[in-house]
């Protein structure tokens, strides 16, 4: 079975996780303050060389463990919009070597050149819906589980299409005003998922959903 | 910088970690209730073909996580004691393949044979302090870190001689009224070490203790 799963997911308690305007100074779209204590070490493993390890590097872990392969929205790939430029050679914000190490499928409406990197990874570019872009990645991801990387807004589109089993959530102990809501228009979640808590001692919360099965 | 670290060390209300007689039917000398929820595959990352993921099971994947050797006590290895017989050929409780997959340094006063498996455990019996047989794991180690695999009896010697930076400790709900205690004869630890807690729904404790750095 190929389960879809969500990682890492910061979360302001007015539901806000990212800014609105995503800029190459502000990849998170001024909404910086969510990821102040993310280290993207940790998603490799616990490196005690960085200092101790508390709760949230520890589930921070799991991010890739099991995954063949990632789905993201293209606001998280960058920061462009509408058709991509002949003469632009962005290729995401990870340098020669992206984290993913996988097939990672990027949401647009907008055909571009798929880009491979010597470490594994693949940007692929697609116009699908939520449930058709599950589909090419699971068949992609070699029996492995799949990712939805964010951001908001296409967690959001899987969320609604009740395509995630699992989500990590870390809510903040910040309000933001305004961003991008991973709530709106999501009506009744908590009745197709089960949800763990715990707290840590800086105030965060880690939140485990895991979809209800029969 | 190499760190040596305990993982998933249960242990009962009144401070037991391993019940006092192991035999080949109880390898866990008694007090197999410490251990009734802990399912061995989660140490090589979440698995959400078992099911729901909880923090238990998420935390639990840290065990192997930048670990190039570990260190355990005999009555870990087996239920012999005294001097090893010319006729037995006990390779440890796990098989062809055991987990560790590393260097294991098996603490005995009595000799006995190296014993290689093909997925790169080596069984090496050593007769040493506890600072002795942390210096051979971190040579062998490869710049990695090492992980006391127990028993308690073991981790207490390593905690009286003051060489553990990080332990996983699971808190169970339960009383077992005898058994092989962690604490025994160790005072004032909470001057050495940090701890964080957190709660599961299930009544379990998890706690980082982390040591203190200058």
């Amino acid at each position: 079975m190929q389960y879809t799963r969500v990682h890492n997911l910061n979360v302001s308690l007015d539901g806000f996780a990212a800014g609105e305007e995503v800029t190459l100074d502000h990849p998170i779209g001024g909404a910086e303050a969510l990821f102040k204590e993310f280290d993207g070490r940790w998603i490799n493993g616990v490196d005690l060389d960085n200092g101790p390890v508390g709760f949230g590097s520890a589930l921070t872990t799991l991010w890739g463990q099991g995954i063949g392969a990632e789905i993201m929205g293209r606001r998280k790939y960058g920061p462009q919009t509408g058709p991509w430029q002949a003469d632009d050679d962005w290729k995401g914000w990870w340098g020669d070597e992206p984290p993913f190490a996988t097939p990672t499928y990027i949401l647009t409406h907008h055909p571009h050149e798929q880009i491979d990197f010597a470490n594994g990874t693949s940007f692929r570019f697609i116009d699908a819906t939520p449930a058709e872009a599950l589909k090419a990645a699971q068949e992609a991801a070699n029996g492995l589980d799949v990712r939805i990387g964010g951001g908001p807004s296409t967690v959001r589109q899987f969320l609604e299409a009740d395509l995630i089993d699992f989500m990590h959530l870390v809510i903040q102990p910040i309000t933001l005003g305004r961003g991008v809501s991973l709530w709106e228009g999501l009506d009744d979640l908590q009745e197709r998922f089960t949800v763990e808590s715990a707290s840590a001692p800086n105030g965060v919360v880690h939140q485990f959903w895991n979809h209800k099965r029969d």
